[in-house]
């Protein structure tokens, strides 16, 4: 209820910090995988730019509208009461689109949103060089964000593209005390490295200054990490961004070139979920009975069956 | 473009035709499933009333609004140019929802809707027994759809449940009759049977009575017919309606189960598409670089690049 | 903030019984309209149904989805912190719907959601009779509609057609019995009477047979009644539901009439707000410079500008 | 029909030049307002970034995103089938957001977007000086709208801010040869002055200059100058941008002010439109009876009813 709904991400971290682990994100597209990502017992979502990009037919580019975003995001939370992370690229356009950016974001059900210094608009990262944002300008953009939300518990996580775009952990970690000084919650510190050097590097400098703020990351290139080594190097939480969306992907390929093969798809239906699993996932079976009891005590009888509904 | 946007419908249900094959339509639920059907030339795409139900979280249960519905299409449309048919359930309401229907489906780029007749609001199929709508109320809606279309072209196909319902041949044989006199430009016959024989006497008896419309079918019990097996019977189109989505669902469960047991995602890594391939999917090479050109001469070399871009 | 909204209706007819007088509730149709409800100090808004689907082009006949409704809801709390009541006409489908629809305007930031006891689909009422719901349908829709919202403070309140479809104060004070019986919270008793003698003898009865919930009226065409009139017959709240709509349309169509006659809008021009306090009414005044400041103690100086911008 | 959609733009213009006079657009913000519009027989649609923003409760900014206007526009064009200008402020980010967006709106039903040469992200005009955007940079920019359109006749309009910014003729003219260059259809040409001077030195020498293309205006400021003094300066179509909006917002105000000093809205009866005269200008009288005829030849009656319902 939307009552505990603030203290939702804090406790996740908090949880998984008492217990000696990370926490484990499921990077989500839609209302179906966010489903199997809480049935799987994972700890947090995360609203992933380049999966409802993907899903919505569009390059990761800054093409998608915050709030087409929003929209998934609501979709999202409709779906699952864990914790939600909506990753906001570089917040859409200037500090009073970032407030704009938070307040949607409230509304739609997140419980954080994270913002990244790269330039905006977004430079396409296949054509041009990454530029990174000025410090200040992100640092200002961290305040707003942090000045705009309504609910206390509200965070607001700062992503550091320094290692993406060329730069040294010194550079990320002058960074990152800016914008932890601008109010950022947490830091996600993205590498493209395939394995954990430049990842453990920076989180034990970052934590031997003191840094006690959460610390994000997402191991989609040094994939070999497991929760364990992460957990052991201080990092706080793991996202696995897109191995979801990659992976319905690859199976939606092979139905369609199996029914090319066979013009029957008989050879994928034991592979492939049935439809009856489809329909438990999204909760038919709790739907209440069209037809009206005639009396009222009747209701009482039925309450029982729609009382977890959500 | 959409000056020859019409006629996709019938075009690919008349190169089925002059081929001896049948049109091979796949269900797609969001622009990614969209853009795989495309890929492996598929014929047409079947916006699947379940697929999008699913992914928005929601029961096939007459929830979803025909709006949301909508936007699902239209981008399914932006992701292709492929004929594409809207699985409209029961038409959302009353003949002025339908014509409002028929309005929102052809702005958002459908080629065709497909209208069941079974009462609306739709009945829980799981709790209530499945009621059909009187023969002249849904004639009546199907007239209301064809004489709101704007394009000569757009298509309303009509959804014989009698088989599911519990009803034989013979009535889903005048239900057609009617349907096809109140304007109806094709059927779909639906069964839950494992095997063909009844979707194969109704073709056969509807063919008889020179009932030359074309016939869609939806294999997704009798999965065992072939394309060729269908085709010899006179179908004219299959739909596969939910595989795609049926596998991506696996496909996500598995992903998450080995992550649970092995704390990384090693093993799966050769099993789910590249980041590569999902920015390649998306036309991520096509996008223009940011950087203006100094002089106009620039842009005409560069128009290559995105003169198909569409 | 969220934290409080639960209780802004209750609150809102709270104040109004301590005081003496009745609560006054402004229709409003999207953004512009809310803003100044709320600059004009009415006690509440009522997102009106005929308002809503009026500026989207629809006629109030069931076309406008629970979803496009809802939107604009959304939009409209985005405006003002007034207490909310959403017109959500029969409730858009069956039980399930009606499920769909409580979580979907709780979610938007609907204090309270309306419906009313007319048969579903809508009946068109320009062309055919009004037909009323059955008594124990409806008043399982308020149950289920109950049993769906999340916070405890949200209100379901149960509009009365009765006198609208040609029955008399006796069958409405059944229904208000029976609806009250399985749930709501409040009532609104609706006339199309030019004087208040039925709502008056419907209040009067009802108060006798020692109904305590708020009973909301609409004086649109009783609209000589003053809110003391009202008051003064235990009205708890009156719904100025189209009168800010109707006089839009008005000035809209004089504006246009003028430019016709001088093919100048001079004369217009001292009737007309000014592009000042449109950019006003919006908040313009209170955007961040967009210029990063260039030392963190600057946003301090700064924060005031923003506190209250909501 | 869309077929002959694409040519509503040009036929305007070329209509307005045979007979000497301008085209008269209306500025419009909801569906509402462009039903208004249509009945007074004004010649095309600007889909207003202010007014659109400003029913969103948004400051006109930058805030609003282009998905969002872009589901105005739709409604707009679901409202009337005269020529439709999207006011798309500087194109909402980068080239292949640029393209995106000529695609959305093409699609929403626009017959044109126009883009202005601020800097994006919007500078906000009332803190901060505005800054025009490289004139390179924004000539790409025309460039990619016109390269991303579907329809042939689609058209792109090049406003132009240099007398805004505080620079003369001379720069507006080197602007519109370069935006003309890039394949720019027509040009806007803004002016915040009282009288139509520097707009009649513009045009004067735009002409001079043998530019062909069309010339609009929007005479908010300079609101004396008549539609024939206008088009006796060569420009071809007057925007009435805002002046719905602003009538509007004083009537609602109004309204409010008469209910707080009478407790009734007795007063203001006169001067609002009539519940029916809302029902008939959203063509309530045209909708279907909801009860199905018997028979099919009945509804070759009725035909008639819906025939010219779009």
């Amino acid at each position: 209820v939307r009552s505990t709904k603030s203290s939702r991400f804090h406790d996740m971290l908090g949880a998984a910090a008492r217990s000696g682990t990370l926490a484990r994100i499921a990077g989500v597209h839609d209302g179906l995988s966010t489903m199997i990502a809480e049935r799987a017992c994972m700890d947090g979502l995360w609203a992933s730019g380049l999966g409802i990009s993907t899903v919505n037919g569009l390059p990761d580019a800054g093409l998608l509208t915050m709030t087409e975003l929003a929209a998934t995001v609501a979709c999202i939370r409709r779906c699952s009461a864990l914790p939600l992370i909506a990753d906001c690229d570089a917040g859409f356009g200037d500090v009073n689109v970032v407030q704009r950016m938070v307040r949607l974001f409230e509304d739609a059900g997140a419980d954080a949103v994270c913002i990244e210094d790269k330039q905006y608009p977004k430079r396409n990262s296949f054509l041009d060089d990454q530029v990174l944002e000025d410090v200040d300008a992100f640092a200002y953009k961290i305040w707003a964000a942090k000045n705009a939300q309504c609910s206390d518990d509200f965070a607001v996580i700062a992503r550091l593209e320094s290692l993406i775009a060329g730069h040294d952990v010194d550079e990320a970690l002058q960074r990152a005390e800016a914008y932890l000084a601008a109010g950022a919650d947490a830091l996600l510190i993205h590498s493209k490295s395939a394995d954990v050097e430049e990842i453990s590097e920076f989180v034990r400098r970052a934590r031997a200054m003191s840094c006690a703020q959460p610390i994000f990351v997402v191991p989609t290139t040094y994939y070999r990490a497991t929760t364990e080594t992460l957990a052991a190097l201080g990092v706080t939480a793991a996202i696995y961004a897109n191995q979801l969306l990659r992976a319905s992907m690859t199976a939606m390929v092979n139905v369609l070139s199996v029914l090319e093969r066979d013009c029957c798809t008989t050879r994928i239906e034991p592979d492939i979920a049935s439809v009856h699993s489809v329909l438990d996932i999204c909760g038919t079976q709790k739907l209440l009975s069209t037809v009206a009891p005639r009396h009222q005590e009747d209701h009482a009888g039925r309450s029982g069956d729609s009382g977890d509904d959500r």
